[in-house]
């Protein structure tokens, strides 16, 4: 099997693996218990807290751990404080955890306002400047997207917020871009910032929100208080555990691993290009090093996908953390009619290598000659 | 060690364990992708949602994975259809999952009534009754509690609720409940019912919400729309197929297991009385099989239980699942002045015996006489 669909989900560490096994067995207290077994639990995860603050260069601020990117997304959105007639913005191009949760507020009433993005995915920054004023009470705009790469300038973002919406929480969606590309909350001056396990090879069930020090949200799951009092939920001790070992190994070979996606990526670019060359290539060229989508002609991206698949090579057709299978993106990318139904998204990690990549252009020089453009003219 | 905290939480079964590695490493893939590997995934998950509907008895219902008990309640309570001036009926012995919940909901203007309990911890039914009118939009009476283990009798609620609240949805929280006694949904006639992983030797981390056929609520995570769009988030395989395990299990050894820790807690009881004929029984006599509350005189819960810590034995002193310990359940067990500190809860599992049991016994006698009763007299 060649797996290029890791934007969607990672294979775990097998790190991990001994972490979920072992606070399920051996130490499975539970952490609010009195006795000294649950109090080094929680004492191991006021720890893992600090390891991600620092990881996040934000030592300040507050982690909460959550069940997924999707509920710290969710947190964010639905948690921060907003006034009568207050604005929100959400780029267009965000994941549906936070589009489908700004879609629930504008049914609520909120006033939510959806900046266009770019082509290539990353939000149109001219047209995000016109819709900040001092009514703006949250903006959200994702690191990475996670369907082109596509990164966001955030810290400008946030400059330009801080300037002419004071009063706005910022809120960006990392899960794409967290041991992806560099991530330094200090230099991005956002006031929330989500991550998820399962992009990193942690397992999946678990992800995280950054919260800036004074910076007030409501909880989105009321109960025993847990996570200082702004989640609740009996601490996933392994699964939270699992991520700060997925995050040791990922820190530990940063540089490593950006340079060989940095390659990867690149080589396949390449190739592809030469090989096919009425192929689009959608995803910027400053995109994460791990992500590379694709326009080819004349035909559909999910039908290439199962041709792939029959020789063993699993790549995205799009956001898979979805159950919506027609993606609001293939307008947005503003694609001629022979590409826009062809979109496929390849995402690579660190265990990739190049001869997999030369089979799969092999491969795919083959389809489109049985099913794509070449077949058509 | 002698462990006596299974209302905190469990010990996971090891087969649970092979899940857990086995969809994050081997077959990690992310069940919302169109490929086969992802297919099947998918396929799996939905054949559990029967295997819990049925092991419900509800076969015509729905099952929403979540990422715990207290996610499901908070479903529950924020999601049910609420209209103005509709009243929310909650007993006062809710866990804190639906008890803060429901505090919220009230400070959000609703008309949250608290149904008492007595003080065997079951919910006053008399009580109970005189709240019930035609503007009841939600009742939530625990299935069994998670303080004393007393049973409320929820087929006989929700019989009077269709008649004086037929506008009302009926949710019970059966997390302490479920696989610790029979839960036949059809004769409980409950609209939405909660269950947690952790409390049946499944991992942390998971849990599911059954929603009755035809009953509508409002999604609690929005984003890709996975669980019927009523709940979002990359579905967490490993730990929905450990939940499937843990449930197998705990059907095939419901009787046999159920038999023993009824034997146990009775043996326990008795040795108990037997040896501190000063210690009240709080759990009433016909509670799930495998917790007793017990009030003993003139000690602080607290102080016997790091007392019993040190040799080995670990006990609860109310509800684990909090980070708050002051317990709101003081008053309400209505104990006189000696006892009303001294609460503890044993909580049994099959993994128990009665040697433990008798050198817990053994131990409590020692503790008491050198910092209980005997020393206060």
């Amino acid at each position: 099997m060649i797996y290029l669909d890791n934007a969607a989900t990672t294979a775990m560490y097998p790190e991990c693996g001994e972490d979920l096994i072992k606070y399920s067995s051996l130490d499975f207290f539970n952490p609010s218990a009195p006795y000294a077994k649950s109090i080094a639990l929680k004492t191991k995860i006021e720890s893992i807290r600090k390891e991600f603050l620092e990881s996040l260069h934000a030592p300040d601020g507050e982690i909460i751990f959550t069940s997924s990117g999707t509920e710290a997304d969710n947190m964010a959105l639905f948690g921060a404080k907003k006034w009568k007639n207050a604005k929100i913005i959400v780029s267009e191009g965000e994941h549906s955890a936070v589009y489908n949760s700004a879609k629930a507020l504008k049914e609520r009433g909120c006033n939510v306002n959806f900046a266009p993005i770019d082509k290539g995915g990353a939000v149109n920054m001219e047209k995000l400047a016109e819709l900040l004023d001092e009514d703006v009470a949250l903006v959200s705009v994702m690191h990475a997207s996670n369907e082109t790469g596509a990164i966001n300038d955030i810290s400008e973002i946030s400059r330009l917020v801080r300037i002419y919406s004071p009063k706005a929480v910022i809120h960006s969606d990392g899960v794409q871009a967290y041991l992806k590309m560099p991530v330094n909350l200090r230099l991005l001056d956002v006031d929330l910032y989500t991550i998820s396990g399962h992009k990193f090879h942690a397992p999946k069930g678990v992800g995280a929100l950054y919260i800036k020090k004074g910076v007030r949200i409501r909880p989105v799951l009321y109960g025993g208080g847990q996570e200082m009092g702004l989640r609740s939920s009996t601490e996933n001790v392994g699964a939270i555990c699992a991520l700060s070992t997925a995050n040791a190994i990922g820190n530990a070979n940063f540089d490593k691993n950006y340079s060989k996606k940095r390659d990867l990526v690149e080589y396949f670019r390449l190739k592809l290009i030469d090989a096919l060359p009425t192929a689009q290539i959608i995803s910027p060229q400053n995109s994460i090093p791990n992500i590379l989508s694709v326009a080819f002609e004349n035909i559909r991206g999910e039908v290439l996908l199962h041709i792939l698949e029959k020789d063993g090579i699993l790549v995205g057709i799009g956001s898979a953390c979805s159950s919506n299978k027609e993606s609001r993106f293939k307008k947005l990318f503003k694609l001629d009619e022979g590409h826009s139904e062809g979109i496929v998204r390849f995402s690579f990690s660190e265990f990739n290598n190049k001869s997999e990549l030369d089979f799969v252009v092999e491969k795919i020089v083959l389809a489109m000659h049985e099913f794509g453009e070449f077949k058509r003219k």
